[in-house]
């Protein structure tokens, strides 16, 4: 990890311990002084004197600063040692803070309600994975139909180079993490728990190969259980991970509809599948495309019209990160992809001279980023015509 | 028949014969100098001088008019004596012209391209019957899907005082008439032939059902035959009839989607029922969603909201016409149907002193103006709260 100083990363792991995800005070507080002085402020019971006055001065009141206050001051608890984080590490999870490399700076246009910082558990890299990914979302209860249609536009997705982001729940999201891993591409999972323990329970496989291949993401510090309100607040970090936002099939009253309501409000694209009339599945779908103007997409070309660059999904794997902005070991891991046929990840580890786990790591980043390609045979190069 | 001076009629008429609808040429002529001209100019193989100026002023060249010219005067011989017409007359077909009461005014927003005359056959006032209507549109090859959304639809808008237009096609057409004349509701099959042998045969026992409870309508005299090309004129009309269109299930190259192009065009609210995305049927729906706008229904109430005034479709079934510019014959009618309960057509005709076949027909015109309503007890006025 590098980018963000220890104090400062320690008091935002501390940070996620304390405060709800999407507090409009504490974001206010880590704007005005940084998480340091925020974290010090809760631990000794007193508010900064500049942090008190600007944040009266922006209409929040003491009322609700106090409430807050205590509210963190009762979870302090609650805020692990260093040799805890430590453990967590040790463990496979990883903090990423504003500013870190892998942070995804899109992220920034939840201001205030920005994440304090994201626990990571899994091999892909979370920004270069995210530059061109696509949420899809929907109800738990879908039918047979949603399934399957989520399933094909996620292996669509990850076939022509784009990750996929979504919730890991049951039905529509677990079936568009399904169609990515098929279509061996990328996969992020944004969590309403700790990644140690990912809900639900049900979907362990699921998420072990989601670790494998992509990422679990969380805003709350490992240890946490989902809560009704959590899922709602995690939707606004789906929203604004992906480039655009497809709701697959959801009910009117469907969780599904508040990342969409997030996607129209951060302007992102904002897509719908639709589906028959004579069941209910569908029925958040149509209303959002007849009152929120969400797109009808239909199959993944459609899609890419709508979040791709003008030709980016003509020439989808054309990189969208210049390779001279590459660090030198992933350079080496690029040199060492075959232009065609196909080399598998022990062969590409041995060639490039980095350990087989780094390489994994690195080819899933240089993938998302559209350098490289997993086809039948193995690594190739993106954009290269052998098969 | 009253309204407009037999000559005219008679010319126009003609005119039906003469010329295909939809044609510029004679469009722009007849709005120069009137039917009766025309025809005599026709017969004559010679252009009225201040015709030819205008036409060549408003750039329809001495070529254009020339080619038309040629193609009607093959006609000519096609003209039927004025006893050929009477005979129709006594087959129950009737001529309507603008300026007639029966015209639907509406058409005027066709310019040039509005229709010689119409040949209508049925019970129903054509132009009370359109004051409160929706087209229904979609496949021949029409999936079980689509054939019951149709039938849903055309119940319900029947269901609520609106007349349903279709093209009497098989698939989809077929479906919305039969919902609506399952709902005792108003229908109209505007044809691409003759009124006297509608097209496809195997659609016999509905249009006569239509002729019945609704009305046949055609821009082609009886006798002549449906082609490819009359189909895609017959459409502007199907179109410009109703407040707006509704494409339930349409590949993407059906005829429907030219429905859905004038609708669109003449500014009429554009609608489309989604379907499974899995199969290719709903592909023109979906794909009118995307690229033209047209808004997403999946319910009569969905329907309304795009056609009906505000208000007006929550109290669906209160008159468009004002009961003084009623005939004193409807008059009688209207008041002899009851408040609550219901009568049956031969009591209210009894009790109105008007012989059975004016009342039904009488009858027809005031439910589409939503004056009265058929219920499980028979007819009784509308708006009244008694079953």
């Amino acid at each position: 990890m590098s980018g963000v100083p220890d104090p400062e990363r320690l008091a935002r792991a501390a940070l996620t311990y304390l405060a709800e995800p999407g507090d409009k005070v504490a974001g206010a507080w880590l704007r005005t002084c940084g998480a340091e002085s925020v974290v010090a402020a809760v631990r000794t019971g007193g508010l900064p004197a500049r942090v008190e006055a600007r944040l009266r001065a922006e209409g929040e009141g003491d009322t609700s600063t106090a409430k807050a206050m205590r509210s963190w001051r009762a979870r302090v608890s609650e805020i692990p040692a260093e040799r805890d984080l430590a453990a967590a590490e040790q463990a496979g999870i990883r903090l990423v803070c504003p500013g870190d490399p892998e942070w995804p700076t899109q992220l920034g246009v939840l201001g205030d309600g920005q994440p304090y910082a994201l626990w990571l558990r899994g091999s892909a890299d979370l920004r270069h994975s995210c530059l061109r990914s696509v949420s899809i979302v929907g109800s738990r209860a879908a039918t047979a139909y949603g399934a399957h249609v989520s399933a094909e536009l996620g292996a669509g997705l990850a076939g022509r180079g784009w990750a996929v982001v979504s919730g890991g729940a049951y039905g529509i999201d677990g079936a568009a993490h399904r169609g990515a891993l098929a279509a061996d591409g990328l996969t992020m999972a944004v969590l309403a728990c700790g990644v140690d323990d990912p809900y639900p329970r049900g979907h362990g496989g699921l998420f072990d190969a989601i670790v494998g291949q992509g990422v679990l993401v969380s805003e709350w510090p490992p240890g946490r259980h989902p809560t009704r309100c959590r899922f709602l607040v995690r939707n606004r970090v789906i929203a604004a991970l992906s480039r655009g936002t497809v709701v697959v099939e959801a009910h009117h009253r469907s969780g599904a509809l508040s990342t969409a309501r997030y996607a129209r409000d951060l302007c992102r694209p904002l897509m719908a599948v639709p589906g028959p009339v004579t069941s209910q599945a569908s029925d958040g779908c149509h209303w959002i495309m007849r009152e929120w103007g969400a797109v009808c997409v239909t199959r993944t070309t459609e899609i890419l019209e709508q979040v791709a660059m003008v030709g980016e999904h003509l020439a989808p794997r054309r990189p969208v990160v210049a390779p001279a902005e590459l660090d030198p070991v992933t350079t080496r891991v690029l040199e060492a992809v075959p232009a065609r046929g196909g080399a598998g990840t022990a062969t590409v580890a041995v060639s490039a001279g980095v350990d087989l786990d780094t390489t994994l790591s690195r080819l899933g980043m240089l993938a998302a980023g559209g350098f490289v390609m997993r086809g039948p045979r193995g690594w190739r190069l993106a954009g290269a015509s052998g098969a």
